[in-house]
This record gives structure tokens, C-alpha cells and sequence, in this order.
């Protein structure tokens, strides 16, 4: 229990850490008057949106509460409502500094870069540390109490099921935040942008557009809010399914309470490294702020390697251990494999960096592209977004056969966690991208003087790239995650059918899940539909509430002719109350399709061929969904961001390689605005919450499993 | 013997077809002096890339024929070049003709539209019975060789491998076909409007513009040879496997040579039914040319049920049948699979119609979305693409259950059989399409009166959709024959690691192909990864050979000034020549990847975890690419097809929701046509290459196999 102990210490000093910033961000100064009123709309509108989703996801959550309670018990019932609030919680705390850092970073930055960084920064690491240490902190904390107060042995099925249901109270947010924060800021965005510069003619981020207000809002709740939902569930889901295979693998041995704990003791030592590490944030004298944020990470990295060397010293050892099965392991290799995970964090962000930043061969070919027209540079979009699967897939392979070699599937595991383990700080780098975005609108809004929109330019800039490597980490980790859920969803299988007698619904089920099996090659294509028809379903919901978004401006212009003279104030809580309701709306459907689809698969291959082919075909459907939904993601998050900085390219004037230079307002320059465009949804709806599309449905099967265990 | 004999009479028909129609095309008007020379110079360029294209192709072809003699012996390289020659002759002959009757089609259209409509129908028609043709005289043909004269028995090692070296030959041909044309199509339309359209403000099928008989020659390139030599592939590919699975089910069992006949016999009926049914393409007095096409395929489909029947009441009979192991089949299931094949075959055309036609919703929302701008239309395209997966996917998995259900594996394969035994009509309606299109192009440059155009205009709207119906049911049938193919993978290798005394680098071997081992996995992830990447790499290809069309346009304008005003003639052939070495340089790379994908997997995976691993992770790959081959192929020729016909309804004007009439030349159809020719290499020129690169790899493995069998 001492381990226990000093893991929830290290996790809850994350919450520490996130009151003691929160206090040092709010004492900045938050600026002149006109600031506050802009920065306070901000505020309000964010706020009344949160209030409608989490009210929306509450009545979701309270039926899914009594079902689970109904079906699977009280403890596993509770699970769930630990994921689903503290998931909430961190997303809830972190978009409520967010949208008080804002402002603080415009008048910081009206100063000077550094101080602007800092306080951008610093809203970003309270996020991101809240993310992971509220994650930690709930599962470990659950199981503390599981396994002392309430007496249940470690690893006995009541834990699996209280943890995996917390695991899905994680999802549901998260499903929910990506989605409808997604729909909300791209429609926002889309929708803006549409008929203020298209039609008015009016700049980004002018106080005359009544939605500017809301393309602010929508930031904070798609990057922010929605970022921390979605890696606030990877990171309690793989927690999770590490402990539940270590369950198995280590079942009836001495080492299974230490083994259970050491995923614990990774992600407690990681968050120590990532607050230590965001200390190492600091602009240089070459005022690079991508560096600045690298040594943060560099730094975050090497600690965590002596971290993870800690962890594994303390609960496995150097020596050889036995697992159930005649299964043998040893410490080293264990550390090993979670060397390999930060290996592959960080070359995925050194190749979603490449695909995405300014000055590499992909943007500049969409830059170059845009000069001879809109259809060249989304051609050539696409064909970045397509090429961008490639080098990430091959590290995932790699990584998949070198950790499952050293230490087969638990070192999958192991290196999935580690790799999360760092989420703190990644998801710091992402949660600054709408804090710096918002501060350039508020410099633009109160007529800043042009160099602090410069520094805030630059900032934003950076956060676009930060933006898009945290989403290729996200789905990334993801994907190795995926191999683990099926491992656990696998030995699940297993242990039910192997113990018929107890769980009289497995009687006679024997699933083969060979690929030569047709029910197999059934799930696997439905499952892999999932991704496609879901994220088709995002950008569609895109479109119509940008469209309402339209109907809604027009319709202030027209009533209130004074807004383009100035003389008349827009109604911004209108356009924010309207878009809140369409966003709410438009996430419904396509959350429900991970949710329903293995179950709909379950009950009708069951019908058709059988309970064996039934779990067959669910367990290939949670392979299929990754196998396409790693490339749908990757492309789409990888060649919105490609998209984004090419326009960008033009701001300073883009030379193309004919030696002409195309400045902005260039027909190129319009050009590269339509593959913006297109990219939006891409990168900010549709890409990222391919992730919790995936998770979820992975995390229904194996509680659909659970419940049909109930079953005669 | 007799019904051997009676198959190669139905199959020689076909050729008997080819050679009546073409002469009844022949003797049709040819027009007009100055059409005349037009057509010549289509004709010319035509013959020129493809002359090379071949040349390229028959080097290659040449070293894996000898490659092939030497490792797998001399019947096996004979089959290759079989599949090779028959493919590439299908292609010729149809384009041969293609470009012979585009004049004709231009010269009947001025009398009547049924005069027209004829003309290219029949022009289509004999590439489509060519294609059926000619693949199943080559198929059952080789087969009559090898078991009569050379004494070989059915169902031996020899049969297998000659028959797939004969589907490699085939593949060999249709992805250079398939990548080549698209290449060269795209890269001359896409070139040639923007140097044209946008840079030099001519029309498109202006004879002024340097690329216009390159844009006419890639129609026949692409549409009409590549299909071709697709289809064939597809066909031979799928044939022969059904006939490889048969030779196991059936292995000393006495009605082993009969069931292996029987997929034969499937495809000579049907040879039959589709002439047959080609005599009802007429056009009624509604003047529907969709009509007239559906009244042939409907004609053709009620007479193949009967022509099933009858095959099935010749060679199989409607009792019980034993096969090898215990299974027992009957006539009447394998009929009704049959019919399961026919259905998938017309609900593919429909939904495929749905998505890609004018006046349904798809194509109405996102001429709709081009109102609002460029980037709404590539977001309402791109939603509409990723959607149009969902529906044929579901059919697809309800065939495969349905089928599977009544007579196992092989009831797929004889599914999939029949799908493909009406290719012959399905080709007719596709490679009808280039003939309109260049009717419509010799009609614009000869200056023929505006109602002739308006003639070939109708035409070639209707081509568009029947391009698009094709593609999708070419990719619908190289999904289920992939699970055929991969069966077929997995029979031999079972029968090789059960008989490995006879082959001895299979002893010890053991393959898992559960989804539980990570190998499993890592194969599906890279064959995943292949659609994507090899669709990446062909836009990218189109971007590049468009380049150099725009560069040697903008030199001939500036070199011969008397271009623009009339005087000079342009150097239609240099463009043509330059694009032709364009577009063979650009397909190599993108060919080569789904040839050694599978290869260099086996031998990395075999260095790192043996030959167990490695035949497991090669099995998955071959699954991973078509689970993600399908999506990307269905959401890139449906959206695609879906962005033209978009672009299409601004041609009479559209009527937007708010009640605004958009014509030809306002801001939104400049919007749609971004969306069309975005869709332009997604159409035609990835989406359909990604079906030979899923069978490529597919049949590389099987070859792999029959390689390694023959080592030590």
C-alpha cells in the first residue's frame, strides 16, 4: 500500500501544481477595459456552452448510470461516474483558465514575447497537467479504495468492470466534447468567415462580425476542452487495460498487486517529469518559440527515462519474473518497452512536425500548388493528408514488434502507457494553441498596437503545429492502445469461456478469430466503416451548422444595419446560443454510432450465425475500426495542419519556384484559403474525434461482454 | 470434355461479336474533312502512348516471364503471358475502336440522338465483350491445354500456379493500364484547363489549346483501356481462384473436374446473356438515354438467372453433392449464391447511381454547398465521398454473410463469379463513355451546329454516371474477391505446411492468422497503409504531369503567337508525347509498391520472427488492403463522380434552396468546377487504380507462396 500511497501523492501534486499556476496566471495583468468586455464575452459564451453540453451529457450520463448500476452492480456504476466527472472536471477547469489566460497573454505579450509565451504556456500546463493527473488520480484512487476499504482482491472481475466503466465515463465525455466542440468551432469558424469576408468583406476576428465572439468560444471548447476529454480517456482507458492484462498475465502469482501497481508507478513518475519539465519552457536569446517548447519536452523525455527506471526498479526489479501460463519477463525488458514508447512519441512528433510546419517539402508543395489555382492546392492537400499515414504506421509496426518481442503483448502495454504517460506535457503544448489564438482576436478586437498582433501572430503560429502533433499523438497512442483493448477484450473472451460453469452465457462458445473466418473479414469491414461514415457525418454537420451560423449573421446585419457603420453593438450571445444549440444537436447521431455499432453487430450475427461468431465478428470490428481509423485520422489531422500553414506561407509572401512572390490578397494566397477551409473540419472535427470513435467502441464491446456475463 | 468444349465455343463467340460489331461501326459515316483530321489526330496520339506504354509494360513483362520460367517453371510463365497478351489485347482492340468510333458517334448524333446513342454504345460494347471474352477463352482455354494435351490432372500444383501466373499477367498489365491512363488523362485535363481556362480564357475543346486532343486521347486511355484491362484482371483473377477453391473442396472427389468447370461455365452463359442483352439498349420514345442502358443491363441480368440455372443444371445438378472433409453442398444453394452475386451487382449500380447521379440529394447538396464558396463544396464533397462507403459496404457484408450461410467459402467465390460474369455488359456501358466524350470534343473543335453538341452533351452526361457505376461495381467485386483470394492463400498454405515431406521450406511452419497475434496486426496496418499511400503518391503524379502539360502549352503560346489568334496550328503530338513519357515515369513507383509490399513484409518479418510470423503477417496485409482499399476506392470514384455531376447541374442553371438560379459562369460554378477537378484524379485516377493495386498484392502473395514451395 506504500506504493499506492506515494502514487496518489505524486498525483494529486499535479493538482497543486494546477492551483499554484492558476493563481500565478490570474494575478497577470488582465488589461484595459475594452479587453475585459471582449475577453468576458468570451468567457459568458464559453461558459453557457459547457453548461448546455455537460447538462446534455448529464442526462446521457445519468441513464447510463442506472443501466450500469441495473445490469453490473453499484461499484461498477460508480466507475463510470468517477470517469465521466473528474474527465469533465479537467476539461471544465482547464477551458476556465483558458479563457482567462487569454486576455492576460494579450496584454502580456503587449510587453514582450516572453511574457506572453509564459502565460500561455502556463494556462496550457494546467490543462495538461490536470488531465493527467486527474486521470491517475481517479483510477488509482478508485482502486485504493476497491481494494482496501472495500475489501475486493486485486485483480478479481469487480475491479476489471468498476475500471473499465470508468474507462467509459471517460469516452462518453470524451466523444461528446470532441464532437460537438469540434462542430461548434468549425461552424463558428466556417460560418464566420463565410459571410464576413466572403460577403461584408470584413477581416478575421473584426467586432463587427456577430460570430467573431463565437470563433473564439469555439476554440477554447474544440482545443481545449475537447483535446483534454480525448486524451483524458486514452490516458485512464490504456491505464486501465494495462492493469487488467496484468491481471491476467499475473493471476495467482506473487508479483500480481506490484505488477497491477507498475502502469500506476509509470504515469506517477511521468507527471513529476512533465511539471519539471514545464520549468524548462523559456524563450532563448534566438526568440524561437517552437524551441522553447521543445526544451520543455527534450526535457520532460529524459527525465522520464530516469523516472520509468525508478518505477520499474521499485515494484518489478532487474530480475526475471514469472506470469501465469509459464510466461517469463525480467525489469529490463519491461524498461525497455517503455523506452520504445517515448521513442515513438517522439518521432511521431518529429514526422507530424515535418508534414505539418512551414518550410518542409509538404506545405511548401501546397503553397506552390495554390498558385495555379483552388483546385491544384486541394489536390495536392489530399495527396499530403494521403502520404502523411506512412512514416507514423511504420513506427506504430515498428514498435509493435520490437516491445512485443522483448516482452510480448504486457510490453505493448507497458510502452502504450509510457508514452502516455507524458501526456501532461503534450497536452500542455496543445491546450496553448487557443489561448495565444484567442489573445491575437483580442489584440484585434481593443485595437492593439500592430506588434503585439505581431507576437500573438507568431505565437498562433506555433500553436497551429503544437496543435497538430498532439492530435498525431493522440491518435498515435491510440492505435497501439487499440491492440491492447483487443488483447484485453481477447483474454476476457478467454477467461469467460474457460469458466462456463460460473458464466453459464459462454456454455459452448468458442470463437475463432481467424482472419480465414468469414464472420472475421465481416467485422473487420464493418468496423472499419465506422471511421469513414462517421467522420462524413462530422464534416456534413459542419457544413450545416457553418450554414446557420450564415443565417443567424445575416440576419442581425439585416435588422441592425448600424453593426457595419459601428454604431450598433452585435448581439455575440445570440450567435453563440444558436450555434451552442446546433452543435449539441448536430453530435447526437454520430456519437451514438461507436456506442450502437458492436452491440447492433452483436445481436445480429448472433441471430444469424450464432453467439461464437457473434464475438468473433465484434472483437475483428474493434481491429477494423482502428485499421482504417489510424489512416482517416492521421490524414486528416496531419493535412488540415499542412493546409493551415501553407495559407500562412502567404502571409509573408510565398516565392514560388519560379522565382514570383505571392503576398497576401494574391490570387494563390485565395487559393490556399479554400484548402484552410477545407482543412478546418478536417483537422478540427472530423480527424480528432475519429479517436474517441474508436475507444468508444472498443470500451462498449468489453462491456457488453461484461453484461452478457450476467446473463443465463 | 464436351462442356469444355462448348465453354471456348460461348467464349469465341464473344470474339465473333467483337468482329460484326466493329464492322458495323466501321461502315458508319465518318464526317466531315476537318472532323476527320481531328478524329486522326486523337487517333494518332492514341496509338502513340500506347505503343509506348506496351513497350514499357513488355519490358518488364519479359523479365518476369523469365523470372517466372525459372523459379516456377515453364507452364507457369506461359500462363503469365497469356494473362498479359489477352489483357493488353482487350485494351488495344477497344481502344482501337474507341478512337474510330468517337468520330462516327459525332457524325450520328447530327442525324438523331438513337443514331448516335447506338454508335457508341456499340463501340462500348466491343471492348465489354472482349474483355469477358477473351478472359474466359484464356482462362478455360490454358486450362483445356494443360489438362488435355499435357495431360496434367485437375486440381494439380501445375493448374494452380499456371492460373494464377495467368491472373499476375493480367494485374501486370491493368495496374500500369489503370495508373498510366489515369495519369495521362488527369494530367491533360487538369493542365490543359488551367493553362487553358484559367490562364488563356479559352474554352475547354478549344482547338486553339495545345493539350485538347491529349485531354481526348487520356479519355480513351484511361476509360476505355485501362477499365478494360482492370475488368480482365479482375475477371481472370477471380475465375481462377474460384476454380483453385474448387480444386481443394472437391480434391478426390468425383465431381472434381465438374465443379471446377463450373465457374466457367457461370461466365459463358453469361457471355451469352450480355450480347444478347445488348440488342435491347434502344432508345424509347421518353428519349431516356439512361433508359436505353438499363433496359440492356435489366435484360441481361433476368437473362442470366436463367443462364445460371442452366449452368448449374449441367454441371452440378440439384441433389446433394460431397465435397473433400465432410462438406456437402447442393445445386440450389449455389444457384441461389448466384443470384446473391447478380443482387449485390444491381443494388452496387443503384446505390452507386444515388450517390454520383444529378437530382438526388448527394449531388444536390453540394451544388448547394458551392453557393456559399469553394471550400463549402470540398467540404460537402469530401462529406458525401466519405459517406457513399457506408451502403455498399453493408451489402457487400450481407452478401458475403448470405452466401457463406448457404455453401461456405466457395459459396462466396461462385457470388462473386456471377457478379463478374455480366462484366461484359457493365464494360460496354463504361467504355461508352470516352466515345461520348469525344464526340462531344470532335463536335466542339470541328465547329459542327450547337444541337449536335447538345446531342453529345446528353450522351456524355449519362457516361459520366455509367463511368462512375463501373467503378463502383469493379471495386465492390475485388472486395468479395478478396476474401476469395485470401482463401485461396490460406488453402495453400495449409495444403504446403500438411504436405511438407513434398516441400520442405514449410516444415515446422505454423500460422496463426487470429487477430490476437500482433502479427496479424502489423500485416493489416501496412496492407492498410498501401491504398492510402499509393493514392497519396497518384495525386501527387497527376499535380506533376499536369505541371508539365501547363509548361509546354505556355511555351508553344509563347513560341508560336499565331496559336492564340487562329494562324498557327499547335503541336498537338509534342504534348501528347510529353505527357505520354510523363505519365509512363510517373506509374512506375506507385506499380512497384503493391508488387514488393508483400514481399519485403515476408522476408522483414521472417528476419525478425520466422516464416510462421512472417506467412501470417503477409495473410493480414493481404486483408488490411482491401479493408481500407474498398472505403478509399468507393469514397474517391462515388465523390468524384458526385463533384462532376455537381458541376454539371450549373449547366442549365441550378435553383438554390433560397430560390436563386445559378448559371453557367456566377461565383458557385466557379465554385464547383474546384470540386470537379479535385474530383478529377480522385475519379479517375487513385480511386480506380487502388482495385489492381489490392488484387496486385494479393496475387504477389499466392505467387510468393508457389516461389517458396520450391525452395529448400
Amino acid at each position: 500500500m506504500a506504493a499506492l500511497l506515494i502514487i496518489l501523492l505524486l498525483g494529486a501534486l499535479s493538482v497543486v501544481y494546477g492551483a499554484v499556476t492558476i493563481r500565478s496566471v490570474m494575478a497577470a495583468d488582465a488589461g484595459n477595459a475594452r479587453m475585459q468586455e471582449i475577453a468576458g464575452a468570451i468567457r459568458e459564451g464559453a461558459q453557457a456552452y459547457l453548461r448546455r453540453q455537460y447538462m446534455t451529457i448529464g442526462i446521457v450520463g445519468i441513464v447510463l448510470f442506472l443501466l450500469l448500476w441495473w445490469l453490473l452492480g453499484l461499484p461498477v456504476a460508480i466507475g463510470f461516474a468517477i470517469g465521466a466527472i473528474l474527465s469533465g472536471a479537467a476539461g471544465f477547469i482547464g477551458m476556465n483558465v483558458s479563457v482567462r489566460a487569454n486576455v492576460r497573454t494579450a496584454q502580456a505579450a503587449s510587453q514582450s514575447l516572453a511574457a506572453g509565451l509564459d502565460i500561455a504556456f502556463k494556462s496550457g500546463a494546467v490543462t495538461g497537467m490536470l488531465v493527467a493527473g486527474l486521470a491517475l488520480l481517479g483510477v488509482a484512487g478508485y482502486y485504493t479504495v476497491l481494494t482496501g476499504p472495500m475489501g475486493v482482491s486485486p485483480g478479481s472481475r469487480v475491479i476489471v468492470d468498476a475500471l473499465v466503466a470508468l474507462g467509459f465515463g471517460a469516452s462518453l465525455i470524451s466523444i461528446f466534447a470532441r464532437l460537438g466542440g469540434g462542430i461548434f468551432t468549425k461552424g463558428a469558424d466556417v460560418g464566420g468567415d463565410l459571410v464576413g469576408k466572403v460577403e461584408a468583406g470584413i477581416p478575421e476576428d473584426d467586432p463587427r462580425n456577430p460570430a467573431t465572439i463565437a470563433d473564439n468560444v469555439g476554440d477554447n471548447v474544440g482545443d481545449c476542452a475537447g483535446m483534454a476529454a480525448d486524451l483524458f480517456e486514452t490516458y485512464a482507458v490504456t491505464v486501465v487495460a494495462t492493469m487488467v492484462l496484468a491481471a491476467i498475465f499475473f493471476a495467482g502469482t506473487p508479483v500480481l498487486a506490484s505488477m497491477m501497481l507498475y502502469p500506476l508507478a509509470i504515469c506517477a513518475a511521468c507527471i513529476v517529469t512533465s511539471i519539471v519539465g514545464s520549468y524548462f519552457v523559456k524563450l532563448g536569446a534566438n526568440q524561437s518559440i517552437m524551441g522553447a517548447l521543445y526544451k520543455g519536452l527534450v526535457a520532460t523525455s529524459l527525465l522520464s527515462v530516469i523516472g520509468l527506471a525508478l518505477a520499474t526498479h521499485l515494484l518489478v526489479g532487474w530480475g526475471d519474473i514469472a506470469g501465469a501460463g509459464g510466461l517469463v519477463l525480467n525489469g529490463g525488458k519491461l524498461f525497455i518497452c517503455g523506452l520504445v514508447g517515448l521513442a515513438v512519441t517522439g518521432l511521431i512528433v518529429w514526422i507530424t512536425e515535418f508534414y505539418t510546419g512551414v518550410g518542409f517539402r509538404p506545405v511548401r508543395s501546397i503553397a506552390q500548388a495554390s498558385v495555379t489555382g483552388h483546385g491544384t492546392n486541394v489536390i495536392q492537400g489530399l495527396a499530403v493528408s494521403l502520404e502523411a499515414t506512412a512514416l507514423p504506421t511504420i513506427v506504430i509496426v515498428a514498435g509493435i514488434i520490437v516491445t512485443f518481442k522483448l516482452a510480448g503483448l504486457f510490453g505493448i502495454a507497458i510502452a502504450v502507457t509510457t508514452m502516455l504517460g507524458v501526456a501532461g506535457m503534450i497536452v500542455a503544448l496543445d491546450a496553448f494553441g487557443p489561448v495565444t489564438d484567442n489573445a491575437g482576436g483580442i489584440a484585434e478586437m481593443s485595437g492593439l498596437p500592430a506588434d503585439v498582433r505581431r507576437s500573438t501572430d507568431a505565437l498562433d503560429a506555433v500553436g497551429n503545429t503544437t496543435k497538430a502533433v498532439t492530435k498525431g499523438y493522440a491518435i498515435g497512442s491510440a492505435g497501439l492502445g487499440a491492440l491492447v483493448l483487443f488483447a484485453a477484450y481477447n483474454e476476457d473472451l478467454k477467461f469467460f469461456t474457460a469458466n462456463a460453469d460460473r458464466f453459464p452465457y459462454f456454455r459452448g462458445v468458442s470463437v475463432d478469430f481467424s482472419l480465414a473466418n468469414p464472420y472475421v473479414v465481416v467485422g473487420l469491414l464493418l468496423g472499419g466503416l465506422i471511421p469513414f461514415l462517421f467522420g462524413g457525418i462530422a464534416m456534413t454537420a459542419v457544413g450545416r451548422a457553418a450554414g446557420s451560423v450564415v443565417e443567424e449573421v445575416r440576419r442581425q446585419f439585416r435588422e441592425k444595419p448600424g453593426i457595419m457603420e459601428g454604431r450598433d453593438r452585435p448581439d455575440y450571445a445570440r450567435a453563440v446560443d444558436m450555434l451552442t444549440k446546433a452543435a449539441i444537436r448536430e453530435m447526437i447521431v454520430p456519437s451514438l454510432l461507436p456506442v450502437l455499432a458492436p452491440i447492433v453487430l452483436y445481436f445480429v450475427i448472433n441471430a444469424a450465425a450464432g453467439r461464437s461468431q457473434a464475438f468473433a465478428a465484434v472483437g475483428a470490428m474493434l481491429l477494423g475500426v482502428i485499421v482504417t481509423g489510424l489512416f482517416v485520422a492521421i490524414s486528416m489531422t496531419s493535412g488540415g495542419g499542412a493546409w493551415d500553414n501553407a495559407k500562412k506561407s502567404f502571409e509573408d509572401g510565398f516565392t514560388d519556384e519560379s522565382g514570383v512572390t505571392h503576398h497576401k490578397g494574391s490570387e494563390a494566397h485565395k487559393a490556399s484559403v479554400t484548402g484552410d477551409t477545407v482543412g478546418d473540419p478536417y483537422k478540427d472535427t472530423a480527424g480528432p474525434a475519429v479517436n474517441p470513435a474508436i475507444k468508444i467502441t472498443n470500451i462498449v464491446a468489453l462491456l457488453l461482454l461484461a453484461v452478457l456475463s450476467h446473463m443465463a
